[in-house]
């Protein structure tokens, strides 16, 4: 392994600086972002990036899914590149950091290592991953699945947003369905993220060394009751939707404690119709989501959750559908990567812990595929999914230092 | 009292045919109705009523509220009008009877006395109110309320919809911001409904003799809790306003089982921010809506239900607002009026019952500035607020036939 000069750093300002230009796509006016996966505000974003990799001699290729790889050609054409990356779409009440980050950091990795007149044996690549969040098109991390074979690419680009337009169409009204072929072989993958938690600034430590991933399940859920007048329909004749989901809201709640404290389980979307104030909720849908560690205990609460809907169900006289949207068994990261990512930290003096990523992310895909692990920072209370979402400069900068170090050590640092 | 000719009955397929035409307009695939306030269905509505009115001869007018009055001229000019009506709105699945048929059952009226030419010594006019389901505009009855003095035109105007569309920009764009002056003494007021409740089917009655509806009071919640990444924070750091909207839910439904079997209480329209199912929900808004005959009972649930949303709001660390948008106490109706609808029936021999509407209704508002009543029909299971809502014609024909019965007994029939 090659080390890198110890005194090699990343220019955190002008990371900054590039997070906060691209924070300014799609800034919400409390300081958040809401940036759409393939939204126009994903767009100018993809097209802002775009922009600049192209300034800084990089070559830009867009696959049919619409990741984007912005590859610094290494010394040996024969190597599978390091890839580093993450993506740039948010929730819609997100924050300038998810995503964002990873890709920023990224690129300016490479910028530094251009600064430096720094060689690397095998090519660098700096990914943008399609529909990482899943809020618009549902399941999350797309874009990084299809790569990895997870999912097929015709259906991913069939599934279709809420006003029923597909995230194929959308793609290619923004000008992001490519001609670069689908997949291919990668020497590494690193993704710098902000934690999400609150692990990392509890513990005053500036470096996550993520060694793996929660196992995530969702669902989407209907219940069928029947719509009736509010006031003229008595207690004990009502189907109401609206009691029912009630219900399945405090079981999942259960679910998650009574796997505590690893567990977590959350409704996050709901949907009432007819949705009046004087009418009897005829029919409910809503979103569930179960994630831990370990693969039994994931699969205990999915269980728990099957069980106890239709037991609400019964008890309510309501019809429940349970469609699966999405089953993510917990991935485990690369040994050799990780302890790259560790060496990094420690070289750099930064304190840091290993960690288990609460979230999901575009790196929890390619681990399938390729040597895998990621850099975690600390971001303010641990909030994420939220426009208050925020971390230091300083924080952002040793990780992107982290990536960097790890960066030369696996694509291997060419002195001369 | 006069008492009309114990032959005379209105035309029951006539009536059936004009419902039918009237179920047209919104029709939904499911056989219900949308037609909500002020929508361009609502328009369309308006004006085959009013065609139908002006080819029989009535003198229409329209207030400031878009209240429509189709006025059949009486002998003494100077008598108070015997009013009879109801609302052309509809829920957003709705059915093709509720309001419609005390629209139509009052033309239906109004045409049998002119084909029997039998005039009457106070005027007739026939009334469709503004916006009465008020899912649309909050609150319900908007149209009779500022009528009968309830409810301050100006705000009521200035109601907006979820879109910012208020009630008064939409009155004139339809066309029904009307120059007539408001309100005005009204001799007596009496409105045919079906039943939207299942007890007079439950008991094999035809005609429901209404003596009062139950009281009514409506609220608007907003839970404030934080979004958050739903991975990522653990359970004891959540503030989930869906955690807390559910144990609200489950509130009040506990608060209406407690008040049994006369309490109604129901959370009919919910909606979650930011809806996302990666993200804990940040807050949550949802209606409440309680029912009961007695005044002091309804006080009681509603201090119960400000009591335990605040302690919902504080074991699941929420901040909890509460906006009273209508408070409409138990009616009673006039005992002479009511009277009049009672020996109409037994004339014309159909089975009956007193019933007190769990519904609200214009005559509700109605009874508080002359004397009213209420004619009630069954429908099938009882139920209402849904696209499914029947109601047999034999029995429409019937609550018509009472409606005559009454008008001739309220309006007095002129002889030669």
């Amino acid at each position: 392994m090659i080390v890198p000069p110890p005194n090699l750093r990343i220019d955190g300002a002008r990371l900054w600086q590039s997070l906060m230009a691209m924070a300014a796509i799609g800034a919400t006016p409390k300081g958040g972002v809401c940036r759409l996966a393939l939204s126009d505000e994903d767009r100018a974003a993809r097209d802002r990036f775009v922009g600049w990799c192209r300034d800084a001699g990089l070559a830009v290729r867009v696959d049919r899914l619409g990741n984007i790889f912005a590859r610094r050609a290494g010394r040996d054409a024969a190597l599978p590149p390091v890839v580093i990356g993450s993506h740039l779409d948010t929730q819609p009440t997100g924050g300038k950091f998810d995503g964002a980050y990873g890709v920023l950091a990224a690129f300016e990795v490479v910028r530094t290592l251009d600064d430096a007149g720094i060689a690397t044996a095998a090519p660098i690549e700096v990914v943008v991953w399609t529909n990482e969040e899943g809020s618009r098109f549902a399941p999350a991390c797309v874009g990084s699945g299809v790569y990895a074979g997870a999912f097929d690419a015709d259906d991913s680009l069939s599934r279709a947003d809420r006003d029923g337009k597909t995230l194929g169409a959308e793609l290619a009204r923004i000008g992001y369905a490519g001609p670069a072929p689908m997949g291919g072989a990668v020497g590494a993958y690193v993704e710098a993220h902000i934690e999400q938690g609150p692990i990392l600034e509890a513990e005053g430590k500036t470096i996550g060394i993520v060694t793996g991933a929660q196992g995530i399940r969702w669902y989407d859920v209907t219940l069928e009751g029947q719509a009736a007048h509010a006031g003229t329909t008595p207690m004990d004749r009502r189907r109401d939707a609206i009691q029912g989901a009630a219900m399945l809201i405090a079981a999942v709640d259960a679910i998650a404690l009574e796997q505590a404290p690893s567990a977590v389980a959350t409704v996050g979307a709901l949907s009432v119709a007819p949705n009046s104030r004087n009418t009897i909720a005829g029919s409910v849908t809503l979103t569930v989501d179960l994630r831990h560690p370990d693969a039994p205990v994931l699969a205990a609460m999915d269980r728990a959750f099957r069980a106890r809907a239709a037991a609400i169900a019964k008890a309510r006289r309501l019809d429940a559908r349970i469609v699966d949207v999405w089953d993510f068994p917990p991935p485990e990261f690369d040994r050799g990567c990780v302890a790259a990512v560790r060496a990094a930290a420690a070289r750099a003096g930064f304190s840091h812990r290993d960690i288990v990523s609460g979230a999901g992310h575009d790196a929890c895909y390619m681990a399938r595929i390729a040597p895998t692990a990621m850099v975690f920072v600390p971001c303010a209370d641990g909030i994420s999914h939220n426009e208050i979402e925020a971390a230091t400069p300083a924080d952002l900068a040793a990780g992107c230092d982290v990536l960097l170090g790890a960066v030369l050590a696996l694509a291997g640092e060419v002195r001369g």
